[in-house]
């Protein structure tokens, strides 16, 4: 449980800044929720996951407090840093040929987005999809329903958008939660590429947010069915 | 996502028996959460999951209702069909090869012993390792310890010994926590077969509850990654 190929994380981040050490906890707290929160590469939470956050001092900048304007931008860096690193993690995980970045937009708050995008980036069937570069949609609907459910949050299929993005291109698969008439061919061409994006539009508000994870492989069987021998 | 192979469940049970129908209603909903509940393929939950009873009442005897007695031996007599049905479905799971089934007992409550085999029969790590014959315990006591922090229950890992049974046998792998120096090719035989039980002892009472689940495998890859072509 502790080699990297089982996802176990240790992350240490460090940083020259004179940073209270509240105002440090708090930013990095919040940057964790944003990413590595938000990341999965197979729902088996390692016993051993961890983020350390050290600041030195030593760019001899002026004491950045929680009310600091410098504060907001120490954690958009550190935001920024933290998913950059989430998203090497997820591209990296067992047996992955692809980074999966879903984003849930058109959210009436956060708390919906996220459990929402968490949800299908971690379906064993939306990753085999992503997997077979197969434009299936209703399995994107159904993680998001019984993720909503699981989170205790509101979920009305009836109003979501979705569409797949990647370096081929764009395509929209389902609207108002229903399926369009798309270009199969094309579907599979973006989704053959190596980073995928999944858009979910509830159109219902406008905060969104996003996870990331990988496609579900012949070799992350062939990894994990014999990891110890 | 209406074809049985994307693990959609739609269950019909009959009987002639004469209960009244809101006896028929709790016997179910106890059953179902024995059983159904306690299946998991992949994590997916379909949207159209569902099991109904019809009783007719053609069996003559006398009307069945929560304080009879033969209420008791009509709710085993269902716990029993509906536990048979969830394993033939979890055996039956894309691409399986093997049937699990994850025993806690030892537990203080039932509201610990299910989500904690729940967690277990679900984890993709167990799953793969069962799939290549992985006597890998250390990630059974991982998806234990996570699968207690998302149900809010208490789990104390040091208590915990694990064994595999299947026809082979049985070995034991982990006592009180710490892995045993057991015979790794005996567990290999024991893993091996085609129904394998993972026994987890928590030590902390006498309730005990089961999980039903199947190995992952490259052909559940295969079979999910191009689902519609």
């Amino acid at each position: 449980m502790i080699h990297p190929n089982m996802a176990t994380m240790l992350c240490f981040i460090t940083t020259d800044a004179e940073i209270l050490p509240s105002a440090l906890d708090s930013a990095l707290k919040y940057a964790v929720n944003l990413s590595f929160n938000q990341l999965t590469i197979d729902g088996d939470t390692s016993t051993n996951d961890m983020v350390v956050i050290m600041a030195n001092g030593e760019a001899g900048n002026s004491v950045i407090s929680a009310d600091s304007p410098s504060y907001v931008t120490f954690c958009e860096v550190l935001n920024y840093i933290c998913i950059e690193l989430a998203k090497k993690m997820a591209r990296d995980g067992e047996g992955a040929t692809k980074l999966l970045t879903v984003t849930v937009k058109g959210a009436c708050c956060k708390k919906i987005a996220r459990p929402l995008a968490k949800a299908a980036a971690s379906s064993s069937l939306v990753k085999a999809a992503c997997f077979g570069a197969d434009a299936n949609w209703g399995r994107i609907l159904c993680a998001l329903g019984y993720g909503a459910y699981n989170a205790g949050v509101d979920f009305s299929p009836e109003n979501v958008d979705v569409s797949f993005i990647s370096n081929a291109g764009e395509v929209q698969v389902c609207k108002d939660g229903e399926g369009l008439n798309f270009c199969e061919e094309k579907a599979k061409e973006i989704l053959s590429q190596e980073k995928i994006e999944i858009l979910i539009n509830l159109k219902n508000g406008n905060k969104q947010a996003s996870a990331w994870g990988c496609d579900l492989t012949y070799d992350y069987v062939k990894i994990n069915g014999d990891y110890r021998s």
